[in-house]
């Protein structure tokens, strides 16, 4: 491995670096819709996005962000059928880095107002967000996919109107 | 926006949210092959990622991880055909949370050494790697998408082998 170019800070350790991440903006849920709400330093980035049907929300489990959920690396008791899972196996929010990411259809862009409204996202209200990417095919579109057996049985594509919260 | 429950960390404006992440491993380029080297303590974490066909690389622009590129929210000259694009539109690595995905497929898991060797990510030798989600078709195979012009003619599917590092 290189020598690290550059790093960004080290914790007390002394050995793992830590770097850091802010919110872009927020989720809002409101009357059965569902906001992203841009933060106005980065309503300029929002330009072009309309042009996609689908957008990459990268977002921040804030509701999971401690030692003790970030420490979790396997799963013994799954809510489906399935076999003890370790977290890279899964998109459960308790993970070491709490990153969440949802492909959602974009509803509409408005850059002035620095609003995103998404088809659906699996996310409560206040979510933070930290990054949008519009959806390529040829970066996340995959053609021939394997899935383990206990998820062979989800659907094949993203559902039109995303994945909803659960009741 | 419901309050919100817990407040990682405060900046020094006092406004800013600020959470923190930390590398679960690096890559690692060697012979041709791409392998990310996980950290012994989320080893674990792997159990079942060998199911997946494919696996969702979260990782850390680390080079662009200063406060000229993350201010950055629009390009005026990409290095091909497109109009001024909003950050949010692109995948560029210069982004307020210089946070990379790369959709790879699997190679082989070896969770005892903490090995995933993927096709191919375009991401340099000792790139810092945030997070592992195996890839769900439901969640990310999206069926009717539509593109900007400007990347209407790039491929429909992920290329077998990946997207490299360019040339």
């Amino acid at each position: 491995m290189q020598e690290k170019k550059r790093m960004n800070h080290v914790s007390s350790d002394g050995e793992t670096e830590i770097y850091y991440v802010s919110p872009v903006g927020y989720l809002r849920r409101e009357d059965g819709r569902t906001i992203i709400d841009v933060l106005p330093a980065f309503t300029p980035a929002l330009k072009e996005l309309e042009n996609f049907s689908h957008v990459q929300v990268f977002w921040w489990f804030d509701q999971f962000d401690d030692d003790g959920h970030r420490q979790t690396t396997r799963f013994e008791d799954m809510p489906f059928d399935a076999p003890v899972l370790g977290v890279f196996a899964s998109r459960a929010p308790m993970r070491p880095n709490p990153i969440g990411l949802t492909t959602a259809r974009i509803v509409r862009v408005n850059q002035e107002a620095g609003e995103v409204e998404v088809a659906d996202m699996d996310a409560f209200d206040g979510t933070p967000i930290l990054d949008l990417k519009g959806y390529l095919p040829h970066c996340d579109r995959v053609r021939n996919v394997r899935v383990p057996d206990w998820a062979s049985h989800w659907p094949e594509w993203l559902p039109e109107n995303g994945l909803g919260l659960e009741d």
